[in-house]
């Protein structure tokens, strides 16, 4: 251990205990009344989110060969970090707003989904930022996303449960913006990759978020078994949809398993938004296969054309992963709203442009959040993770003895 | 990548696309009505058999040693292909018989039950198909399935949760016949073996098999507690004696990881067909001890002379695993209802003659659509993997670099 | 394999086939009679419960480098003869104690969490005893398990679900004494560590435990979704702790991994026995915050001082993972009892007696029956481990060949 590795003893740990310092002093002013105690959350429901947020995710991002005692420790961190931190911002909200009280359960379900967006910012500074560093940006990331969440509830007056939904959307963006100021690893780098070992752990929370995503977009709808129903047959049509596009776009008429990993979950992501008010299989099983097609397709352009003109370096994907999926369930909502009310042609327009107006917010919001939290967050204060050790656990973990073969 | 390895470029998307077209447009004409909307399956129940089949199954098949990314992402592949085939051969059934609709979730539920079979039969022959064959192998397999279901039901009045219980006879024959029609795997070869590694992963899918096979046996139960209680207990005796019986088989008094892999599952397998009638956990205990006694000395028998004999290979053990404690099931069920109603003996010999009818006629639909289906697949046309490519990650997908030591 | 290696096919065998049969006769006399078939146990949170024992903490023990099979299999093994075991045991105290009757799913769901204390004791044991001991050891721990929550509930009138928290207690002290049996591990041998590779499956055996801890508190609670909420934040923050303390108390400021197995999962050990009653998440968040640190102090002090000097080798450290978060939390509970009721004196000075003997009592117990039970496993009899062969699994599994590089 040479004196390259920096010393995280006087930083992580008094951020860490700062921090949560504060949230049992909040907790004990905000929650100190009773809420209602019957929830409208189903236990086994709110537990296949947690389920999938903390494990799902935790494997789904271990894929990097030397980096996965980090991707699995520091979601956890930052998931109990950050859904006490979305509690707490929810209680606040309520107590300005004179809003309804809602009951333990519903509130940390409702945490833990947004705590969706910071998982998926993660992925995209995977393996580039230090503890200190996803601290900031999850406590940062997280106020700003119930911003935009709260802008969109009160002056467009989208429903709570849609407005949730906006998580990938948010997510993908505000980790792009912040991964545009980091800079980009060695090309020549042999961590940025995986082994066949690390892909079948990932391709273990890979299949782990898929079971659980008809819950992700069920647990918070209104209709849910219709939201059950179409999130099943959409999550369906892009799996069998990434193998197709996987053997048709590689050169050999091979499956690729990045390609699997990212496009087997796109339609559950685009489905997100009108999953619950789809009348007939066909049109999210239709959706389910736009999804995985602009998936693929996506991460060819992205990573071949408009990553490198911006430099931006997406660890995980995520950009076409949950980005592009979400952008084309939030247009398919749109398209779905009109066709179903096109008789009502006043009526239509502004609705329209309430969808338009709250997809441009989220999305804005999320790329100047993000953008400014990654220029902070590459101030020299903050140690930032030099390039040659990117992707590197043992930079962070302690590890008892060289793991020879790992 | 030399020219030996064939390019399924110009096969597997096209089909799979095709496939997909043709779901897409029979669901816009079956299912564009509204089913209703009160569905008798509970959510977590149909989440844990989705769970059980999508991950317990692909992580259960991982143990061979260079197999692990096709074992996950093929049974993926086939399970998505395979529900949509088996909702809407259950839609035509509805349509054609002028049944009663049925819910979207009962829908998965029962399609999610019957790719079981599916699943089994890709054991067989595990590592020794292409991805079109496995493919037309799941599509037909999942009809003649349901044909047998019909008939069973139609004309022996079979009720519908017993004549799904077949799934397992029907899976481990069907799969027995296709791979009767394959070459065997040269003896020497190492590739057919497993390591350390890939047999804890491979316990890892057993025990969420073994988990979740409580609900699998209960989801589409009359009387749920009952079949929850007596599975569990059948697992639990099963899972005790394979230990019992590994020790005592091996030369050293070992414990054998396979033994433990099959035998642990077995009674819950055999329990199925009486778990919701049996009214003591004796019954069910002294089933599953059974169950995992003919598991283990069938591998001895069937390994040693029928296989050989019938130049018969099969991967993944599922005579034993899946076929026996199935027949022993089918049985058990009929000595069970003698014991139950010797009393009424003129309505009991019919009710015999049913069950034992329904068993048989089962096991021959699958040997003989097996057997074609081997057959058909076995043709040049579907450029059949080379013995020496057997059991070969590497012949399906692309490795982004040789994964020395894997 | 030479000579050296003993033979168990003369004992486990025989040994498991007595026990079985025994457990069939009593179940078939005691069980013979119908049960009330309504449950007060959902079935989703008992199959968190089952699949926490046998999943969770089966992987969760598989840190050692050459005993990933032994840990999950034996797990696999014990728990299956235990709840069968701890179901004939509570059957006899209803026949006995004329109690009501209970239904099959709640005989089970207690019986599987029961079983956590032998599941515990076996952390401490783990490597250093062969199948025939723990089987032993996993008959005798269930009954006086049992037979210590019988005098909690009739003389101590401590209530059936509280009595039912002891577990960890009791489970950690019952280990160690067997443990102080046995002999110490050569501090020069390699076996007794973990590689990188095990390290990442424990940490998916403590992610599943995590998740599912919140189910386990309030499976037999009667204020469930209180019990919910409170172990939800207090496993929330006695996660974030284990960050904090790991970075601390590292020579670098580097995070342990098995600072943070082991202190992930104090809060939920802690808060317990409150779990249902406390009001404000606060206090459970403070709990949580105080089980991590006692946690991670406990075990500096226990593995420098206490252990070394009472010959203790604590193979998963129980003492400080369940043990002391457990005093923590039986303490805890009289001082929030205390603070709610101090209004009443007389009445309070009673209850707190009586809290403090169900504590006491039951440590005492559990030490003096581990204390016998492994001077009796101790004996010559039994075949006991040579040191030299301490954690390693082809002592007891059949390897088809030498797995270079496991």
């Amino acid at each position: 251990m040479s004196s390259n590795y920096p010393n995280f003893r006087n930083s992580v740990p008094w951020l860490i205990l700062f921090l949560e310092a504060v949230f049992i002093v909040l907790f004990y002013f905000l929650f100190s009344g009773d809420g209602p105690s019957r929830s409208s959350i189903s236990y086994p429901a709110f537990q296949d989110v947690n389920h999938m947020v903390i494990f799902g995710f935790g494997f789904f991002l271990t894929f990097l060969k030397r980096y996965g005692f980090s991707s699995t420790g520091f979601i956890l961190l930052i998931v109990v970090l950050g859904v006490q931190c979305s509690v707490l911002v929810e209680g606040l909200l309520v107590l300005l707003l004179q809003r309804e009280n809602e009951d333990g359960l519903k509130r940390i379900t409702k945490a833990a989904v947004s705590m969706t967006a910071v998982v998926i910012s993660t992925g995209a500074v995977l393996g580039k930022t230090n503890p200190v560093q996803l601290i900031l940006m999850t406590v940062v990331e997280i106020i700003v996303f119930h911003l935009s969440r709260w802008i969109n509830n009160t002056f467009l007056q989208v429903p709570d449960n849609i407005s949730m939904m906006h998580v990938h959307l948010f997510g993908a963006y505000f980790g792009l913006a912040v991964s545009s100021r980091f800079s980009e690893p060695s090309p020549r780098s042999e961590k940025n990759s995986s082994t066949p070992k690390s892909d079948l752990l990932s391709a273990l929370g890979t299949l782990f978020l898929w079971v659980f995503w008809t819950s992700f977009n069920s647990v918070l709808a209104v209709n849910k078994s219709k939201a059950i129903y179409n999130t099943y047959f959409a999550l369906a049509v892009s799996a069998v949809t990434a193998f197709m596009l996987s053997a048709l776009t590689t050169k050999d008429g091979k499956f690729r398993m990045t390609h699997i990993h990212s496009a087997v979950l796109a339609g559950g992501v685009t489905v997100g938004y009108a999953a619950h008010s789809i009348d007939y299989p066909w049109i999210a099983m239709i959706l389910g296969l736009l999804a995985s097609v602009i998936t693929i397709l996506g991460s060819y352009c992205l990573q071949r054309c408009l990553n490198p003109a911006l430099k931006i370096h997406d660890t995980s994907g995520v950009h076409f992963t949950f980005g592009l999926p979400g952008v084309l369930g939030a247009l398919a909502e749109v398209v779905l709203f009109i066709i179903k009310n096109w008789t009502n042609l006043p009526r239509l327009g502004y609705s329209v442009m309430i969808h338009l107006g709250a997809f441009c917010l989220t999305i804005s919001l999320a790329l100047i959040a993000g953008f400014i939290t990654g220029l902070v967050l590459s101030f020299k204060l903050f140690k930032t993770t030099p390039v040659s050790k990117y992707f590197e656990d043992q930079f962070y973990w302690e590890f008892p003895h060289l793991a020879v073969g790992f």
